[in-house]
């Protein structure tokens, strides 16, 4: 569960300050994954990918969705609210690579 | 001291996770602040803030410079690295404001 922070920035930040949510969430920039891949984009063991993906699905950042196939198949995708971050994870990634020179 | 994270955006992140690390680092950007404008921006308690300056001052993204004054007077400021991220601050503050509409 997450800490009530005060300001959404800081909810968002505290989230995003665990090891994997930065790569989930710009994994998700190209499209719904499923689970499967999550784990193996992230490298994160999948109870620690599900307790993120519920508090990222808490923040409203992404949004689960189950197919009723055989054998069931779950997607998760970014919100609009999640889509609204892509400014701030470009600008993550392109502080990272630059700092990476 | 931080967890040696593999990628330095997961640094950042885990750093800026912590409550008030957002508030110095938006603060710097207007220029250098003193320790106790800092402490009444964030309202930390002494050591969480000093403990933060710490963990900014070993990522690089923000400087202490001690002036031989008397009373002795410290600035803390954002280094060139630290001005990097400012398209990051101020993507996430754009997407703060827009959720809080």
């Amino acid at each position: 569960m997450l800490k009530s922070a005060e300001r959404p920035v800081e909810q968002l930040l505290e989230l995003m300050g665990h090891k994997g949510v930065f790569t989930i969430l710009r994994s998700l920039q190209n499209g719904p994954l499923r689970f499967g891949v999550l784990q193996q984009l992230t490298n994160l063991p999948p109870r620690t990918l599900s307790l993120r993906l519920k508090e990222l699905e808490e923040l409203r950042l992404i949004s689960r969705t189950e197919y009723n196939e055989v054998p069931p198949r779950v997607d998760y995708a970014l919100t609009e609210r999640g889509r609204g971050l892509e400014p701030a994870l470009e600008a993550l990634a392109a502080w990272e690579e630059k700092s990476l020179r």
